[in-house]
């Protein structure tokens, strides 16, 4: 997307690694399908109010990936690429995305999610390092927006049987 | 790749950022050329003395990525996948990728590649952001690993003109 001239004159890189940890009374069966099934995830991740949704493509297996390509409130389109990278059942998703805004590259990162049982729930470690380029984002909005999906995932588990 | 039963029965992930820096006397033009042309990259990153290579496909544009099967020494058969996540012409390239040696995942990577002209010649800061699986593979190792790749890049330029 961004082979072509620039679009900002000034090219910095921003490394950045957070990582939250929370749980959920669920399963990690329960809460492993709800990253791995793609009408769960357009329902919790996806989906929202104000938001317009042009593109979900979703193929869940190592070489997979996501295409979602969205709008907020008649905003410029809002594109994201995802590989997922690695898949243990239940245990870990590992995947790579960037994310663009209209023709502007925003940043690059590679999550892993880790569950592990605890006390009949899900301990729930979520890593992002992330490279976000120019200025056009950061890290610690992306943080701040992790976490309000983290509890949109919560509602999400909390609905579903 | 990893999708079937885990060939550890341990699941653990050391996630770790690693920037390496250093100067090359060509400019960033040439040093962008290296990691953009096919034929330059098999030289001095894919083929080495006791590399068998069974695959090197290279499509350099975001979208694009990178596949190579190769062993050492008769050795297991090493894959890497890899996926290009922006590209700034002469001046900055990301891409992720993943190792497997056999059918056991190694790592997942984010690395980030920017070139800065520097006197007549160009500062390389290499930042690669690691995930490294169920104790297969070291960040140690990988760090060590690209300070050798970048070294046989300074020969590679030398040689080139």
């Amino acid at each position: 997307m961004n082979q072509t001239a620039p679009l900002k004159d000034e090219h910095t890189v921003i490394h950045s690694t957070f990582t939250i940890e929370r749980t959920y009374p669920q399963s990690p069966a329960r809460v492993f399908h709800a990253f791995a099934d793609k009408a769960t995830v357009r329902r919790w991740r996806v989906e929202g109010d104000g938001f317009a949704i042009a593109e979900f493509s979703f193929d869940f297996r190592v070489g997979g990936g996501e295409v979602s390509r969205f709008s907020y409130g008649g905003g410029p389109e809002i594109r994201l690429d995802a590989q997922f990278q690695d898949i243990v059942p239940d245990q870990r998703i590992v995947f790579s995305y960037r994310m663009a805004i209209g023709q502007q590259a925003m940043s690059a990162s590679l999550t892993t999610v880790e569950l592990t049982p605890d006390d009949g729930g899900t301990r729930l470690t979520y890593t992002e390092q992330g490279a976000f380029f120019d200025g056009v984002d950061s890290a610690k909005g992306r943080e701040e927006g992790t976490r309000g999906l983290l509890e949109a995932l919560a509602v999400e588990l909390q609905r579903s049987k």
